[in-house]
């Protein structure tokens, strides 16, 4: 619970459903990021897929960031056409009119691009098409450090032949290595989250240096995943982190103990529209919270966010269920009314805001301004 | 496993991750609703939240659909902006911002709006609001039959004071009754589906019976659910159906007993970015699928979808995870290949077309052509 009169005022005020930003927690998280970053010398390039947005990420410049990281080519295509000129896309690129069209951008930007790879094939592909244009392209070799998704095994030998083969074609090079903790949300708590960090450290590091030892020079250590980032005691060896969720924050990252409420940036605002003997029903459904219960498919909480009446903000109740456009609220017999609002707290921050146009960002003193979700439904 | 070679040929050249809309497959989902509706003797109002296409619409406007059903008032919108002139909000508006920017739309469109209502509250916003137009509303008193989300109880006396409160304010006038019995999904077969749509219209045409008798004129008797209007076996006394789903289909419908496999329209098509030794990963996550197990959070189905390698359509596996772009198929010791294209059937359609800018149509000879996704993200 939060008192604050201006941003009771435009909660208030807003047309709802919508994504509300808090601008000073929001500040807050960003400086907090960049903190993390110059204090562990390592550089910063956060995760956009978060927030998809040229505003915000231009925020996290501001304070620091060298560049970005994006999920996809048309969420890089994305930031490349909107002045940014260090572009990393964390997905293992295979076709080759997707790699043509990013690498376009990327020389209509002058940017310098990074992609990451984990098999022979995509190495092929992007050297076809880093030749044809004629443009530099560095690229990760993505290591599988236990959430088991992408990348390749964190084996020497199947690292050194990837290796090679990138050093073999004209106009790649090999950035260094890189992986991402995910399955760090399955943990039950920060001591758990702070030895996947410090596992994932010594698997990278030491990956590292065998490969340095066996004469290859390895230009970045790369890791990401905001739980991570946060609770991880110990950056030596590595040089750049690409946390996401961090500038938003959600109740899983509460849950799993990375943040409190109070660093919560993005909420839901709603409306009551109907109510019942035992739930009320909010105008955000799946199509305004999605159906996440947290990334990567974990289910470490129950129900779909946390909604707070704003008459009556200390009165705490989960949203139990949803249909595409209403929420359920488990209110047992003592429903809200239909018109007031309630503030919800949303499981997983990162999908919410792709389902909107525009954030709402609401200031310390209560303005609110729209900020366009501009990559919102990259998918390719 | 569907073997038909311009079909597969679409696939193999479709970009992924694609939304694709086999027509054949529409074209008869599309005139078996319409054959329900004509042979029930029933007007059909298909609920466009499914498929947000003013195409689509068209086209079920051309197999006889009388209207088109909204689920927001923005969405709504958007089809009276895009040329439909019979629209119903099938939600409780209570912001008298939207509800003046429904009807100004309708009045430009020069259409028939009923909207629905389940409190006093609603009656008066739309009240105010059509006065200060002078642009008349029919409104639907919405009964809860089992659902538990909106809706008022359905007994006489509380249904019959919101009937005389419509009835005292000029511009509006009383539609009849309206109901979504959504607790459908919750069915374990279509013996319990009929079941619940019968007891749905015994419900609903009693209290019709009801209302007539105490000399109030019952317009319409309106109800809604793809489950309930395909396994109904009598429509007697209902004089509208308004499904949404059965236009598309669904894995949910299919567990349900309502749709065979052959009936699905709508499929994502994905490629494999990566393997391991457990899991092939695809291009596909809960940013194109949702997180969706089932509408309104019904989990009859376990896993993200149904995923069949177009280089083996008989070998079925589920996605057993998704991350934001990432798709897990579990393998087990026979992986996929890096860049061979799979064929995923979601278990929920209505969210999955929300997520694109475009769905991506094959014709029966093979031709793809894109349509957008016109009321995408609408969530006011």
């Amino acid at each position: 619970m939060r008192i604050d009169t201006p941003l009771r005022d435009a909660i208030a005020l807003v047309e709802t459903p919508a994504v509300l930003i808090e601008e000073a927690v929001l500040t807050r998280n960003i400086q907090r990021l960049s903190g993390i970053a110059t204090q562990a010398g390592v550089a910063l390039r956060p995760h956009v897929k978060t927030h998809k947005s040229l505003w915000l990420a231009g925020l996290q410049r501001q304070a620091g960031a060298a560049g970005v990281t994006a999920a996809k080519a048309s969420e890089a295509v994305v930031f490349l056409e909107g002045g940014f000129r260090d572009v990393t896309v964390a997905y293992p690129l295979l076709d080759r009119r997707k790699i043509a069209r990013l690498l376009a951008a990327a020389r209509q930007a002058g940017a310098s691009l990074r992609l990451v790879v984990d098999s022979p094939a995509s190495v092929e592909a992007i050297a076809a098409e880093a030749a044809l244009a004629t443009y530099p392209v560095a690229l990760f070799v993505e290591i599988d450090v236990g959430l088991g998704r992408c990348g390749i095994a964190p084996e020497l030998p199947a690292v050194a032949s990837l290796v090679d083969l990138i050093a073999q074609r004209p106009f790649l090079s090999f950035a260094g290595l890189f992986s991402h903790a995910g399955h760090a949300y399955r943990c039950d708590g920060p001591a758990a989250i702070t030895e996947v960090a410090e596992t994932e450290r010594q698997l990278m590091t030491g990956l590292a240096k065998a490969l340095r030892h066996a004469g290859i020079a390895v230009p970045a250590v790369s890791v990401g995943s905001t739980p991570t980032v946060m609770l991880a005691r110990d950056f030596t060896g590595l040089t750049e982190i690409r946390p996401g969720n961090a500038v938003f924050m959600d109740m899983t990252q509460v849950a799993l103990g990375v943040a409190t409420r109070a660093e919560i940036a993005l909420s839901v605002i709603a409306t009551v529209v109907s109510a019942n003997a035992t739930h009320s029903i909010v105008d955000a459904g799946s199509k305004m919270l999605s159906s996440d219960q947290g990334p990567h498919g974990s289910k470490a909480l129950s129900g779909y966010g946390l909604a707070e009446p704003q008459a009556d903000p200390s009165r705490e109740m989960p949203l139990v269920a949803l249909s595409e456009e209403h929420g359920f609220i488990a209110t047992g017999n003592r429903p809200l009314t239909p018109g007031e609002r309630v503030r919800i707290w949303p499981n997983h921050a990162c999908p919410v805001v792709n389902l909107v146009e525009a954030l709402t960002v609401v200031s310390p003193d209560g303005a609110l301004c729209s900020r366009p979700v501009d990559a919102r439904g990259c998918v390719w």
